[in-house]
């Protein structure tokens, strides 16, 4: 199996950096202008989450923290997202979460992603792939859940 | 087809943002004490690269090229990188690449990747299963490649 798991991980990262990079300069859409990248990546880990702390975002993007509170300034300026407190057991927390302004963005921002790689895979990949695809990444995200990632 | 691709994008994203967490998180290697994920991944790409620029690096890792001279600072010191010149059409340009040490310790890196993954997996994916997502992801691949990134 070793071989096999080895192909598979080189080819997860290369379609992850290529396929980012791919898609950022193949998305045509004016809000891509107005968010860069990492803001944008940022945005859709918030509204995974829900709400966040900054100390987990920094850990989901690899960056100090120092970069995640300029990237969390420059957001709060576009009104995209806010900061709330909440009591924890035994201390006050700041959390991050999307504004509605913020939730629009990301969902214009996915729906432009989600076009540019239909138009993509249209022409090159079967029904039935993308249905293996889906059963495969289903299990693989419960996996990565079922484990406990915290 | 649709949802179907939004929800391939959405789990994609999932993956790559919890799995890789994950990863970092549960592989138990000396290797990962020394070298910070970020630096690993930036060691990742110039092996992938072969030879890369200190721009391309900040497009492929989403970050500014002032974090990037950093990284790149660090790595030096350890001697896992070099730089070389290379006369380009009309000046001489800097490219980074791995030094020998630099190749082992990614080997190395990935070695402990491919078994925490291949652990992950065996108790919960069919042979049948890796094969599907190789042939898929080959496919992902050529097809980024095919368009041309650059």
């Amino acid at each position: 199996m070793d071989d096999r798991i080895k192909e598979a991980v080189d080819l997860f990262q290369e379609v992850m950096f290529y396929g980012t990079e791919k898609v950022i300069k193949g998305v045509d859409n004016p809000l891509w202008k107005e968010y860069s990248p990492e803001q944008m990546q940022m945005l859709k880990l918030i509204g995974k989450e829900g709400k966040i702390t900054s100390s987990r975002l920094a850990i989901l993007q690899s960056v100090h923290k120092s970069a995640i509170s300029n990237r969390i300034k420059k957001l709060l300026q576009k009104d995209v997202i806010r900061i709330v407190q909440e009591d924890q057991q035994d201390r006050r927390e700041k959390f991050i979460e999307l504004t509605d302004k913020g939730k629009e963005i990301l969902m214009k921002s996915d729906k432009a992603v989600t076009e540019y790689i239909e138009n993509l895979l249209a022409r090159n990949i079967e029904d039935e792939e993308i249905e293996q695809f889906l059963s495969f990444f289903r299990k693989l995200s419960h996996i990565i859940k079922m484990d406990g990632v915290e």
